[in-house]
This record gives structure tokens, sequence and C-alpha cells, in this order.
């Protein structure tokens, strides 16, 4: 079973720190009494202020119709510690299993959208659907953060990130080069 | 002075080896007789067939116009060897300098775009914009990726991604479940 992860509030115009490096999430969607939990690789940060979020999810996925209908979903962080437990929802459709029961996740709370937050990940951040403009050519969310929640320690999350083929790149290690930045590039 | 790297073809549905797990990545452009380079964190693949890409650049940036007015660009994915370039690159423009003499990088030649690729760089995906609906809005580009090149080793070159406040986060471990994948799915 996996740990549940103690989070504090976090500013959402500083969620790249989590999303730009590019790791595996946890998209978690409720829609009245059903909710989904989908893996998702494609994702980008789109802006600052407000803090956007542009993704891929396919219309091919249960998650989808929740989405689009209740206009919400949470983006979760999960740790190397959840590998198997993300492959295990990426292969699954939410339409035959509850995949929180299933995998023995728990369903947190969000303060400003009723999608679950998934408490074993290390960072929540709970969005809305910014604009749609793009979902029926291509499958492209741009949501909104409008809350971030994001656990304190380890600074540094040993994230996963996808390669195709079954094989994940895990984060390595840190390098600081501020010294070379502009002041204000920073 | 950074070194060469020998090439070969590479799918071009299979881009997001390189583009998924999230690189910081080098775009390369050309109007005309002038060039830039630009770095670029805030990417994701879009499809497999045509290979998409979508990203933002944004308007401030010199090679925006260049990358507007030709349609095109070269994504370039430099390893940690090129970190001091990446992030100088990041921080002058090229109104005022020409990046490939400053850094001491060589022009290649594409086969289906006229933007330079950057030899020094691990891959070249050579591209041309494939809808611009989303750049007054969000300076957001979709690219299909027309060509690819790719160096056969390292297998798993370490990339860079950058966690804001002048951090980068290297690629690390690599570990696969592919037994946990149903076979549709890889």
């Amino acid at each position: 079973m996996a740990k549940r992860v103690k989070k504090r509030d976090f500013p959402v115009s500083k969620v790249r720190r989590y999303l730009e490096p590019g790791p595996v999430v946890l998209v978690s969607s409720r829609f009245r009494d059903e909710t989904d939990i989908m893996t998702m690789g494609w994702h980008t940060m789109m802006e600052f202020t407000p803090s956007l979020v542009g993704c891929v999810i396919s219309e091919g996925n249960h998650s989808f119709e929740l989405i689009r209908k209740s206009g919400e979903c949470v983006i979760n962080v999960p740790t190397t510690a959840l590998i198997d437990i993300v492959v295990k929802i990426g292969s699954t459709s939410g339409a035959e299993i509850d995949k929180f029961q299933a995998f023995g996740l728990t369903a947190g709370k969000g303060s400003k959208v009723k999608a679950p937050l998934i408490a074993e990940c290390h960072a929540n951040f709970e969005c809305r659907v910014h604009d749609d403009a793009l979902v029926d050519r291509y499958n492209f969310f741009i949501f909104e953060v409008v809350k971030a929640h994001v656990a304190p320690r380890p600074k540094h999350p040993e994230t996963l990130h996808y390669l195709g083929d079954g094989e994940f790149e895990l984060s390595g290690r840190i390098i600081s080069r501020r010294r070379l930045f502009r002041p204000e590039m920073l």
C-alpha cells in the first residue's frame, strides 16, 4: 500500500517547478458520483499567471467525458514509489474498475474543485478548464491551476519520465547555473 | 568548444522518446539570411502520426518572428555537456548577437527545412508549423516533425530538465515496467 503524503499550500504561479521537467502525472476527475484516474505524459506549462497547463487527454479515455462534463480535474505528481500503480492506472479503464479502490489510493478533498486529490502523490494541482478551443481537433485541453498542494519534503522528489516502450527515466542529479542567468530571468 | 555529434535517420513517429521526458531543447530558425537559437522548456507531444509537438514561443523572443515568417524551425535536444551554452542562449538575444558564432555552434543543413540544425546536439527534429490557431492567444505553436536525426549512442543521453530559479534536474536511472503494460499500449 502506498503512503499518504502531507502537503502545504503552494503558489499556483510556481507549479512549473513540478511540471516543466516533464514528469508522468496522474489526472483525477469526477462527474456526479463517478471518479476516474488516468496516467498522462503529454503536458506543458503555458503561462505563469494565470497558471496554465496544456495537455492531451485522448477521447478514448474514460476520463475524457468526466473532465469535459465537469470542466475540472486534479493533476497529481507521483514519485517513483508509485511506479507500478502509475503503469496499472494507465493499463486499465475506469469504465470497468474504480481505480481508487483497485489500487488502494485515497481520494482527498479539493478546496476549489470537486475532482478528488490523490493523497499518495507528492503534489496535487486543482484545475479548471480554461480553454477548450483545441479539444475537438487535438484532444488538447488548457487548464488553469486554481489551487496547488505540495509536500515540503523531499525538496527534489524522484519523478517518472516516460520514454515509450514500457521504459521510464527517473529524475536524477540537480545542477544550479543561477550565476549564468540574468536576474530578471530567474 | 562543444563536440559535434554524428546522427542517423530516426522515425518521426517515435520522437516522443526524446521529447516526452521533458528536456530543455534548443530551437533554431532561419528567415532569409538571419538565423537564431532559443532555449525552450514549454513543449509537449500531441500526436504520433503526423508527429505533432506543441510549444510556447514567446513573442518577446527574437526567434518568434523568424519562425512565424518562415513557418519552420528545428528542435534540437542538448545533453548536459552543453549546459552552460544552453543557459547563455537563453540569456542573450538574437537581435544583438549571432548565437551560432558567439557560442561556437555548427549550423548543419536540414533535408526538409531551411532552418539550421545544431550539430553539437544529440538529436535534431526538423519542423514545419502545422497549426497556428493558438499563436495569437497563447504564443502556442503546433509543429509537425517532418524529419528526425538522432545519435545512435548513448542510448540514454543525459538531458536537462528545468526547475526554474536557475536549477536543472538531470535525467537519471532507467527502469523498465514493460511486463506491466498491455501489449497494445507499447
